[in-house]
């Protein structure tokens, strides 16, 4: 029986080695080594944690804001690099979530059995 | 390049034949297949989603429903086969917990460089 733990370095390295992985690399070191890309990358990021982290808590969201984050998803879909960058984020994104369903798919098996109204 | 997709699965395999998945599946069978434990353990599951659910969207948790919480959990430690179950689950946790952080180690690497002030 192999080490679950070797595996799972195995699979690291598969995803660090792979094409979805070193692409995202390029395009986000693009973006990092363009002082005004990043800047606007990183307002575009920080108003998102923002409003997800308020729609967590249950607070409130003003027009005001919906607004401001409107003009900040504009002007980043103006940046190429930034466009692309978001592009393989959302690929990179999509390969983790399949791997985080092939793997807790024995789990999910275990608890779909007889156990149908607790998720 | 080994493929991602079957390094995955290789990583699902290893942990469905583990040690780790295999007690607790049979933990898990063992309560499922008392209708009373199975009753009290859904109970308590039961319950501490509905907390969980209110903290996560900042509503008010009731001292009636601490109290409730409190008593749901003290029957629940009674019971051995479900108190064994419940070992179980934290082992079984921490093992998907470190392979999460393993396989996410790249990301986690490439955001942590040149961009301190997102997480
Ligand atoms: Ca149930
Ligand atoms: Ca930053």
């Amino acid at each position: 029986m192999a080490n679950i733990y070797d595996l799972a370095y195995d699979l690291e390295k598969g995803l660090r080695d792979s094409q979805e992985f070193q692409t995202l690399k390029e395009a986000y070191e693009k973006v990092m080594g363009d002082p005004s890309a990043k800047q606007m990358f990183d307002n575009f990021r920080e108003t998102q944690l923002n409003l997800q982290q308020k729609q967590m808590q249950g607070e409130d969201i003003s027009e005001e804001e919906v607004e401001k984050a409107r003009q900040v998803v504009e002007l980043v879909q103006q940046n190429e690099d930034i466009n692309k960058l978001m592009e393989e984020e959302q690929r990179l994104n999509t390969v983790i979530s399949d791997i985080s369903q092939i793997i807790t798919k024995p789990l999910e098996e275990l608890y779909g059995t007889g156990n149908n109204d607790v998720q």
